[in-house]
C-alpha cells in the first residue's frame, strides 16, 4: 500500500537524518497548521457523508500538489492501510494516533522526503506538518507557509477576521500553528535539573512533552518543546520565541553535559561505555531499555567519548525499533519475546556496521 | 620480597591455569594436612621463643626440601612481607587470613609454581597445603604425602596411636587432612537448586563454603566443598568419599545448565552476552559485580556460548583484580575508585585480547 514499493517501515524520513543545527541537542523541529474548510462543520460535528466529501478533497489536494505531474506526494486514506503500517506511521511522527479513531473517513498526504505530512479528518480537516532534521523552525515554517497558500487555492479556510483561523480546539484558534521541538536532554535529566526547567518553560508559553506527544511519557531523555500559544501573536513571532526558549534549553543542556563530564568523567565514560557494550551484546531487550540505552550512547557520541558511530544512527534506531516498525522490517507479526529478539539483532547489527 | 624478582600479583599459580579435569565445573582441588610437633606446645599455647624456633624449623625445612641445590621452594616469614604481599597471598590461596594473626612469629615455605604451600605457626604448626587446577584431589593428596613424608624425615609430630595426629582444634583429629574442592557452580544457582544441595552435604560429611573459606561469602558461585570429618577414615577413603560428592555435585551441576538451555537458551545466551558486553566495556567496576559477571561469561565459555575466550582467563582475572593483587600489579596504593577503573582496565584488556 506504499506508492514506493517498500513499506514505511524500511524508508527513513526527512527529520531522520539526524544532522542539523545544534544536533547534539536537537533531534528534529516541526511546524503544524490546523486548518479547517468555511462550509463543512468541524469534524467531531460532521456527517459521515460530509466526512467523505472532505476526504476526497484530501486526495484532489494530494494531486494538486504534484506540480507538473511530479510524485512528490501521495495520498493513503486511512482505511486502505493495514494496522501496522498505520503503526509506523505514528512511529515515524507522521500521523498521529488520534487520527486512527475515525480511520474510515480520515486520510493523509505524505511527500517522497516524508518531511511533509497532511492529516485530513484529524480533529481539524487538516492538519499540515512539516518535519525536518536538527534545530530548523524557520525551514520548517516556510515549508508549510507555502503549502498552506498552496492548499487555500482549491478549498476555502475558515477564517475569523477577528479571531484568525477557526479551529476545533480554542487553544489552537488563530493562527493554527504549533511548532515542536524534539530535544535529547540527558545532561538536565542526569543532573536533576529537567523538573526544574520544565516548570520554567511552561511560564514562557512553553510545553514539555515526551516522545510521542501529548500524554505520552518521556523516554531516553527525549522531549518535545512547543508553544502553548497560537492566538495574539504573529506566526513569525510564534516561532521566534520559539527558537529562542529552544536555544536557551540547548544552552543549559550544554553546560548540564560539561558539569557532568568535570564533575566525574569516568563515571560519565563509564555509563556511556557499558550502554554500548549491552546493545553490541545483548540477545533480547525490551523497548524501554533500549531507548535509554541509545540515549546514553547518543550522549556519548556528541560528547565525542564514542567516536565511530554516526549520529544519524539514533532517529533511524529509536524509530526502527519500535513496536509495528520492527514487524514491518522483519516482515511477521512478532510477540513480545520475539520483538526483544528481533530489536536486539537490530541494534547490535546496525552498532557494530559502524 | 620474592625469590623470582617479582612480585606474587605477577606470577600465576599452578591452581590457576585453569585446566583439568571436570574444569567445567571444577575450578581448583586442595589437600590440606595439619600437622604439630611432639616436643612443643600447640601454637595458641606457645611462648614467642617456642614459636621462633618452630619458625626456623619452617626455614630449615624449606632448605632441606630443595633437594640436591635445587630451588624449587622458598621461605618466606610473614614479617618480612609487606601487608600488601600478603594480602595478595591470601587472593592466591596460598595462606590463610589467620596466618596474618601472628604475622611477627609465621612463615610460608611456597614452591615456584605456587602448588604448594605449607603454612608455618597457623592454628597448627605446620598445614601442608597442596593446590591443583580442575578436579584432581588425587594428584593434590599424593604431593601432600610425599611431602608429609619428607619433613616427618626432619622432625617428630605430634601423634597418638588412638587418635592419630593431634591437631590444635578436635574438628581436625585423626588424619589431619581436609580436602576441599573449588567449583563453579552458577546452573545450581540460576535453577536456585543450590540450598537445597548444601543442606544435602551437610548430610553426607560435607561442608560448603564461599570462595574465601569459613565464613566468606559465595561470590560468582564459586563454592568451596570439603570434607567435615577427619578422623575415624584412612586419608584415601576420605578423598575417595569426597571425590564421589563432587563427582555427584559436578553431574547435578552440568543437568541444570542442560536445563537452563533448554527452558530458555536466548535468555541465558543474552545474560552471558550482556556480563560480556560489560567486561568488555566498563570503565570503572567494583569487585563483587565484575566477579558475577565474569561467573556469567565463564559459564558461556564452557557452553560454548562464547568461543574465543580460554578458560585460564578466569582463575588468572578472578584473582587479579583483587583488591591487594590490582595494587601489587599497578604497582602504587590506590584507593577505592582507581581500583574500580584499574580493575575493568585490566578485564577489559584481557578479554578483548582474545
Amino acid at each position: 500500500m506504499s506508492s514506493y514499493g517498500m513499506s514505511f517501515a524500511h524508508r527513513k524520513s526527512r527529520w531522520m537524518e539526524g544532522q542539523g543545527p545544534s544536533q547534539d541537542v536537537v533531534i528534529s523541529s516541526r511546524i503544524r497548521l490546523a486548518r479547517n474548510l468555511k462550509d463543512y462543520p468541524f469534524p467531531p460535528m460532521m456527517t459521515e457523508d460530509k466526512a467523505r466529501e472532505v476526504l476526497n478533497l484530501g486526495c484532489e489536494i494530494s494531486e494538486a500538489l504534484n506540480h507538473e505531474g511530479s510524485a512528490e506526494y501521495s495520498w493513503y486514506p486511512l482505511g486502505k492501510l493495514d494496522s501496522m503500517e498505520r503503526q509506523v506511521l505514528i512511529e515515524k511522527h507522521l500521523i498521529s494516533p488520534q487520527l486512527l479513531r475515525s480511520a474510515a473517513i480520515s486520510g493523509v498526504i505524505i511527500s517522497r522526503d516524508e518531511a511533509v505530512s497532511i492529516m485530513v479528518n484529524e480533529e481539524d480537516h487538516f492538519r499540515i506538518q512539516c518535519l525536518f532534521s536538527g534545530m530548523d523552525l524557520e525551514a520548517a515554517w516556510n515549508l508549510a507557509d507555502r503549502l498552506d497558500s498552496d492548499i487555500a487555492g482549491h478549498v476555502t479556510y475558515a477564517f475569523d477576521d477577528e479571531f484568525g483561523y477557526l479551529t476545533t480546539c480554542p487553544t489552537n484558534l488563530g493562527t493554527g500553528l504549533r511548532g515542536s521541538v524534539m530535544t535529547h536532554l540527558p545532561g538536565l535529566v542526569l543532573t536533576e535539573q529537567l523538573s526544574r526547567i520544565v516548570s520554567g518553560l511552561s511560564k514562557v508559553g512553553a510545553v514539555v512533552r515526551g516522545l510521542y506527544g501529548e500524554g505520552s511519557q518521556a523516554e531516553g531523555s527525549l522531549y518535545q518543546i512547543s508553544n502553548h500559544v497560537t492566538l495574539g501573536h504573529s506566526e513569525s513571532e510564534i516561532v521566534d520565541n520559539l527558537n529562542s526558549i529552544v536555544s536557551e534549553v540547548v544552552r543549559r543542556e550544554r553546560s548540564a553535559r560539561e558539569a557532568l563530564l568535570n564533575r566525574n568523567r569516568v563515571k560519565l565514560e563509564d555509563r556511556v561505555y557499558r550502554a554500548y557494550g549491552i546493545l553490541t551484546n545483548a540477545r533480547s531487550i525490551a523497548a524501554s531499555e533500549a531507548i535509554e540505552l541509545l540515549s546514553l550512547v547518543r550522549l556519548g557520541v556528541v560528547l565525542g567519548i564514542l567516536t565511530h558511530i554516526p549520529i544519524a544512527v539514533f532517529p533511524e534506531l529509536i524509530v526502527g525499533t519500535r513496536r509495528a516498525s520492527i514487524q514491518q522490517k522483519a516482515g511477521a507479526h512478532l510477540d513480545s519475546d520475539q520483538r526483544d529478539l528481533q530489536r536486539a539483532n537490530l541494534i547490535r547489527k546496525r552498532l557494530l556496521a559502524e
